[in-house]
């Protein structure tokens, strides 16, 4: 076959179409090789020699305090001695430096752009330093298990979704040993610099590594990183990368299924979408997609609301939509809701500490006894509660502990419990449909008519791995940049970020010291990174629930489609971010 | 504020962010407000004028034969003698046709493009004609649902998904009561032609619908719509349209999860597809990610497979990978392998014979003495194979039966079923990890290690209602212009359909009949379309076969992307439909 131009990708090919289909594997698609090609643009601060460079940072006069700064300066004293809540700012370029010798990780769950922050770090960095990747995250640290990061290496993975080029795990670096394990590793491999990609406890894991370090020579610096969205800080910390891939990701799948509602006519689908606690996801793809019903986890805690107040609610929604004929919808759950559901949380901290205070007698017992036995123990509205369930999640309740004898609230199945649930509500609604709405004979028989079918979905893994947006290669490639820039000038217990994303991006490093606060976990007062919850308060909330009457009643939905990485469409931030920073549009300027 | 022009779109825009997103609503995002600017590209055929015209079609001289031409003849004998089998190609522009009333119908599930098939009828129909649309399907057409489609209509809906233009259901029409509501509705709006967008029983009652409505003068034509591949009739019908969009959907889903899999690095993945009995679908998504396993169902037949055997091959993917280090992979599964593994499909039938038979003898038992009585009545061998099953899904196949007395195979939780065994069948080959492969000492040690964890997908609604690819929208389009061309010209009893789809596309007309097989459905012989499975022969299968091993035993996947609407990688074709054809490119060429 003659040399010619693959006329789909431009390139040179000379290879039959199955050898070709070949060629590609190995993360070598059209597209993956197409995105592998796309430009990253860079923070005006790190070119203003003429070529990319480092630059120093210094105190921008604004600062950040921790809930309890006594704890802080009890916990992590040098670096708070040091800190003194000051955020800085990217300053004047750097003379070459040389000799460093980086690490970085990632800790975790995946989120879209990981790679491009190892593309940043390396390109600050150039020839004269040396970057480290480690292997399965904390896991791999503490086992020492570091490779040198080539150009060659990395750029295979430039712009492509994923962790895998260093892996990741969720290993916690809380013991003396663990410490002294990393103390080892840093000085075997001469290490001037860590830079930790993760969450919030990741964060926290950095902020505890720097102090420790600091004796050692060693800094430590955190990149935020998280789906879930829950890791902010106002003005100087609007969002965590990934986040805006993982909810783009999900509103093109809750999109199409809203599409599909009015073409098949007969489906209510119950989507669940993946965010351990915060309801920023689920925010986040409600007003990209404009669905019939959402749950807010930190609305239903605001308000208190029963499981059953819930269910009533959303049965009301589907019938009234049913008035109107419209026989189906689209609802948003999110994952962690369980947990915001004040009788369903205190619920299950009874059933966690009865079956751990009984463990002994329970053993005994066969399964009809053993439940016999709690349910004998609760009060009576938790026990009408527990009556009200599904079967299957009641033994959930009752039976399924962990090995600390925590219930995995993940592994309810909230979806299932809410179709359930309303599948009963619905015969109620009916039975009684003239009390609750003022219907016309006509709506009250499509109401008598209505047949409710359903299918549920979860949305989880789907969204952490894809390519990143052009936003999220952007951010990432971005903040690589000032990580290995804070690294070379020996800046330490700094997260990297980016504010005003709506015109000229300004690198910043925001004190981890700063963005404390202090939780019960396992009894203790804990010192953790602020974790970032849906403020009701606030003006995308607001906007929502300015909206949602309308999307419950009409088909409003919109399909925002496949995320674009080229064309009209392919530079937009997350409309939570827009509308809570007060952007006058959607799109974001670097420079 | 100020009249500006919206940066991420050009649009002018005066509004605040919060009015921008109100604006948004009802499938106005910024990504469907600018693909429906696209621009549809047409076969030359319809612009030898250089506007653009309906075309004469005329025989091509080649034919399509029935598998039994006697009882095609017998029930459709109108069609058959007019068609002579003879396929139609385009000829030269008509003379301007005014008058005709025209209506348009969807029928089964939705896939992208069924939008653009309208707008292609109405192009081609012009202002001089009458094009209606039929709402809610078959349902729509016997209770004589019609209104008239405006181009205004018509713009919103041009390039994006669903069905919901129209609306769709699955009722056959078949009675001779529905035969007569049909003429009567054809006589009401005075119909001179009736375009049915369906799958393979669609388009049979197409043909019984062309045989009746002659004696009305009411043509009807066919589209060739189904999103699993299974309508398909050699060069003359390379692909139904919804295929490409649905698989490349699923595609982008399976490689973010497949990108997930070395990132986090502990988890196996089992995918079900949505496609009732062939498995294009499946064999399409794995040519474009290169999972570990892929199951096809075709193949599981011609083999014979058992399900043990099957379950044995997987468990032995699953160790090799963990010898090599690879805790983790991706599976998948078509929705319809059950009724393809012909030990299960012979003990369904066998289960749904004897729970028919001894109706009234069951009814009186409780649950257990049901179970006992029915395994009392297996064979040895059937008995062995329900036993072998999950409980969950023993249950079902003993308990579950629809109002036919028939189980719901596609409600099996396959994917479930396949995590169950295999977890059972990695237990027993770890216990003898030494007779079925060469390890090292190493190898054999992480086969020991290795903790199998496991989640569960299935992907279906997801992937019907996206907006059209590139290909669907242009292919779409097209055939509308055929269907239309062909039902002005009087032309009856053909599907529209496109050759040449790596250049120059010609536009031409399958005969109905043509397409005719004989299936036995309900103890009778039944004249339908012949569903296309997929051919073990075939190229593509094929090529699967040449490297799964090494995509079992390496990371070889790839993630093939969320659907480009702009840029490199925007015009590409099925790689199942390029490599079947002979194609030197993925790339598709209209003119």
């Amino acid at each position: 076959m003659p040399m010619t131009k693959d006329p789909l990708t431009s390139r040179i090919n000379t290879l039959s179409l199955a050898d070709q289909l070949t060629q590609m594997e190995n993360k070598s698609s059209a597209f993956e090789s197409e995105v592998r090609t796309l430009p990253l643009p860079t923070i005006a601060a790190f070119t203003q020699t003429g070529t990319l460079a480092p630059v120093s940072f210094s105190p921008n006069s604004h600062t950040l305090t921790p809930d309890q700064p006594d704890i802080v300066t009890q916990k992590l004293p040098h670096l708070f001695a040091t800190h003194q809540g000051q955020i800085l700012k990217a300053d004047t370029p750097l003379p070459t430096l040389t000799g460093k010798r980086i690490a970085v990780l990632f800790s975790g769950g995946p989120a879209a752009g990981g790679h491009n922050v190892i593309a940043g770090i390396k390109a600050i960095l150039g020839p004269n330093n040396t970057l480290f990747g480690v292997k399965s995250g904390p896991k791999g640290l503490l086992a020492g298990e570091l490779f040198e990061i080539t150009n060659d290496a990395l750029n295979k993975v430039k712009n492509l979704g994923g962790f895998d080029f260093l892996g990741s795990d969720r290993t916690k670096i809380k013991t003396r040993e663990q410490y002294e394990q990393v103390k080892l590793v840093v000085k075997k491999f001469a290490l001037n610099g860590l830079i930790i990609v993760g969450g919030d406890d990741s964060n926290t894991n950095a902020a505890f590594l720097a102090e420790l370090l600091q004796s050692e020579g060693c800094t430590v610096i955190g990149v935020p990183k998280t789906i879930d969205g829950d890791l902010q800080a106002g003005a100087w910390l609007p969002i965590s990368f990934g986040f805006d891939t993982a909810t783009k990701i999900y509103a093109e799948m809750v999109g199409n299924i809203l599409q599909d509602t009015p073409s098949s006519r007969k489906y209510w689908h119950f989507v669940k979408l993946m965010g351990r606690s915060a309801s920023h996801v689920a925010l986040e793809v409600a007003l990209q997609t404009k669905p019939s019903f959402t749950l807010i986890s930190e609305e239903v805690a605001a308000k208190q609301s029963t499981l059953g107040e819930i269910v009533t609610q959303l049965g009301k929604t589907i019938l009234s939509r049913a008035a109107k004929g419209l026989n189906y919808g689209v609802v948003l759950i999110p994952e962690g809701v369980i947990e915001f559901i004040p009788e369903l949380k205190t619920l299950i901290q009874t059933l966690n500490g009865l079956i751990a205070s009984h463990e002994t007698d329970l053993q005994i017992l066969i399964l009809t006894e053993k439940l016999t036995f709690i349910q004998s123990q609760l009060n009576a509205e938790q026990k009408a509660l527990l009556m009200s369930l599904p079967e299957a999640i009641k033994q959930q309740l009752l039976l399924e502990r962990d090995s600390h004898g925590n219930l995995q609230v993940s592994q309810i199945p909230t979806e299932q419990l809410l179709i359930e649930m309303v599948k009963i509500k619905l015969k109620e609604l009916k039975s009684k449909a003239e009390t609750w709405g003022e219907w016309s004979a006509k709506e009250l028989d499509r109401i008598m008519q209505f047949k409710f079918a359903s299918n549920s979905h979860f949305f989880g893994y789907e969204g952490r791995c894809g390519a990143p947006t052009r936003f999220d290669a952007a951010y990432t490639y971005n903040l690589g940049l000032i990580a290995g820039s804070l690294t070379l000038t020996q800046q330490t217990g700094y997260m990297a970020a980016i504010t005003q994303l709506d015109h000229d991006w300004q690198a910043i490093a925001l004190p981890l010291t700063g963005l404390m606060g202090v939780e019960t976990r396992e009894g203790e007062s804990t010192l953790v990174i602020r974790k970032a919850l849906v403020d009701i308060q606030s003006p995308a909330f607001s906007y929502f629930v300015s909206r949602r009457s309308q999307w419950a009643t009409q088909d409003a939905f919109c399909n925002p489609g496949p995320i674009q990485l080229w064309g009209p469409t392919s530079e937009s931030l997350p409309f939570t971010i827009a509308l809570n920073h007060g952007l006058s549009s959607l799109k974001f300027r670097i420079k």
